[in-house]
């Protein structure tokens, strides 16, 4: 088995802003804080619904050590690396390393589309140049890419690519992996309206932001897979399927910030373009929210 | 709860036919009763694998009939009766009715784009013509239309309309389905690769071409859902999803003529235009079908 | 050069029918007139606008043994014959040349996806059993498969298919039928909204149901194209624009009897599902048509 | 009339890099040079072909004032300044007014879609900080959002966006602006394979990376589109169609790059993850590039 150090729930913190724009580092570590102590089996820090690409190179070190220091080893680290040129990658993938991060995601950020071969070349280089794993992530509609199963097939054998995430939202997207890999292979859904399908399919985890909401329900969706329990899962899968669906619909990041005030915490600004749900937008989302029978 | 005849395991007999491309009731009849006797829950003919849109009305005819008199009760028949025109909708569903049909399953068949109005209508119409319970089916790629959810919500407020199929292929609409509908509407999967998703979502059923060719490992499926050991279920669903996955891509009739001669049965002939897997197809099917441990 | 008497504009009738959802050859036929008188450079009974699959072998036989008498020479006649089974179209081809057709026109009707070998295969059948010459007509939107340009060029190997009509709305695709396959290749547009950038690249006709409503902008725009006057066919088609999107939105059928009946004239009934324009959409039919400065 | 001081074809100079991937702002120049020099009635530096999201902040100063200085008033100069951010698109904003652009080009880039307000926030904020008029450009491919043309009409509500350049490929939409908008909107294409299409619908310009290698017969086109010539207008586009098509789908950086060499010209080198031409493809290219009769 090669070197897989995720499972479970991989919760997304969200990076808060200040009322300038500016990262708001105390409130991240607070939110943070909450997702390891609801019960998180690891942390993502610098993915889409961190806004890694609205952040400088600086915020983005800043986030990367902030999380490793709260964290403090009680969950692994999965940091988000990705970047257009291929330069750019390997030094966030470096300093991510050096920070102490468990493993590096990254997502072939296309603006103009990439060949098989060019992906390929971009994942070699980055990482001969780490130890630590590195998740691929094939999310079409924030990448611009769709990396078919036979690219992420060529990928694995790069020898640190040890994980894939799925984000097409097509369910047998990940059969094929299951069934072509082989077993050996780790593969995450990153698809939140997907988690049943996904875990009935086999994954070995599932990223989401919906843990800085929710994190019970996702844990004991979990849980009830590990059980072998269908009927409980497909019971507490329906329990948070619409606010699943609702967060992905909206964005996550202008979602969660809604769904934070609305639970009575502070949810930071965003940063422009990106602006808070609308009041009606607010409204549904509570109307979700209350309609959750924990 | 309504009028709901149907769980299971739902098979499609072909329809073959002899050398001069006229249907084959006899070869009909022998292929239909090996699907009843190897487990089926229900028998559903003039469906897509029927190839039901490419025969004159007394062939229809004939094969309802046919399939009445074959199956003699032992298990429901669910008769495809859908038609461009709502007056010949009506005439088929009629005589569906007359023959012992358990159902009738209807697809809004489209060359016009129906409107949504339209589409109530025509059920509406063929609905207030018979008495036997109705499966509303959804499936964009051969019926030309796509009947959202609140579509679909319409159409069950129908007396008669009280089952759903969903061949999208998008297991979302039956998470919205199951969600939105109550667990008291009995929804059934059509697409094959979603089989397993299908039932952890949920579905009563199983529309399926497959039992022609795999009939065990579709029923032990669906009996490991019964008996809530997902484990099990996704062991046998891997066992299959391969064949699912390839009769699909080839054109049902076409790839189950193959797999029964494969086989060493009497697949029939197909009508023109549709045309035998060629010589490589026929070899790679030979290959997933090898690969199949029972 | 091959056999190709078409070019400029060519009308589609509708297929009118009486309060009982009858075909109503008479008025048909006062229709038909109507297209002739006021400039059509050629006919094409039997298409999708004429309601074509929703008849009876018997229907179609009227519509096409009253459009050759009615038309009497005047102008060509090009008829649908198009159908699902291969043995149909050949019927119909063979029924169309014996009543007096100048061409025959074949969409490859497709519930299951034909694969190329079978469509080259229908076609060869159904030409070797005629003299007349074939326009292929790729229409993916209500034929269900999308003939590629590579397709084509293997269908008009065959002696009497010498024309093709393109409804893709994708200009690109008519660029690449004028660039691979030669000046001598007869390319007909199919898509309302494309008429004057499908002319701009070098159709040598057009296909339209508008001349039921605007017979003298149809003809106009391609008299400005006859005559190298771009800035002419930019104005007249400009004036015409919204009226052709507005019958493509809501389909033909339907658009054009609400038009006639605009205009004064008896549009007759639609057949079920078929349904009338809803009040608001005649309304904004009217606008559309109040809009157009002649 | 709106201020639109841009018409005719707008070239797209490359961005060429050294060995070590640094911007060569010599080689750089030599190519702008030699777009004013054959004919080009403005040129956009910091657009797709030239890689503007791959570039640092300091890089994109560099070649904004290169462009300045090198083209030294002859032609107009289109300044690329889009951004992830509304903060660092202001800043290119203001950067480019500072150093003397004509006028600012800005898509709306977008990792989370954007909502429509979310949209016109961003370019009123940055309009508001800038006196040079904007051109706002739909690309849907490359920035992840489609701006409806309702959006679009809400944006030239902003008294300095006065310029619309569309890059879906749909020559519809084009119809739509003209409609809709008005003939005093200024439209441009930007989707080189409706060169031909685009001008017969009444585009103002033509923004493009093909004058880098075929520089007379882009201009050819649009002369003859002035002098109301179709005829020839079609002659010309046909000439140069293939190299439209080829340079679009294999990348406009890396496409023009291979031309340039194969021409016995200097295209430097590119930065990763973008790679060079294939073997095939240059074979290719070359094959294209010999075909055109000039």
């Amino acid at each position: 088995m090669k070197n897989v150090p995720f499972k479970g729930i991989i919760a997304y913190p969200i990076t808060p802003f200040d009322a300038n724009e500016n990262v708001d580092i105390n409130l991240y570590k607070t939110l943070l804080e909450k997702l390891i102590v609801n019960g998180a089996h690891g942390v993502a820090p610098l993915g889409s619904t961190g806004v890694m690409p609205y952040l400088t190179d600086s915020e983005k070190e800043a986030i990367t050590e902030a999380t490793i220091q709260q964290t403090n080893g009680r969950v692994p680290v999965l940091v988000g690396v990705s970047n257009l040129t291929t330069e750019r990658t390997i030094y966030h993938a470096k300093f991510a390393e050096k920070a102490g991060a468990t493993a590096a995601m990254i997502i072939p950020m296309s603006y103009w589309k990439l060949t098989d071969d060019e992906i390929v070349k971009h994942y070699d280089a980055v990482a001969s140049k780490i130890s630590i794993p590195i998740m691929a992530y094939n999310n079409p509609a924030t990448g611009g890419v769709d990396m078919s199963p036979a690219l992420l097939k060529r990928l694995l054998e790069i020898p640190n690519v040890t994980m894939i995430k799925e984000s097409t939202g097509d369910v047998q997207r990940m059969h094929f992996l299951r069934k072509e890999l082989g077993e050996d292979v780790a593969f995450y859904n990153g698809s939140n309206p997907l988690a049943l399908a996904a875990f009935a399919a086999g994954a070995a985890g599932w990223c989401t932001a919906a843990p800085n909401l929710i994190p019970k329900l996702n844990v004991d969706l979990y849980n009830a897979i590990q059980n072998n329990d269908l009927k409980a899962a497909q019971d507490i899968f329906y329990k948070q399927v619409n606010l699943l669906k609702f967060i992905v619909n909206k964005g996550l990041p202008r979602a969660i910030k809604s769904g934070l005030e609305i639970q009575g915490q502070n949810g930071g600004h965003l940063r422009s373009p990106l602006q808070p749900l609308s009041e009606s937008e607010v409204a549904e989302l509570k109307q979700v929210l209350n309609g959750i029978q924990v």
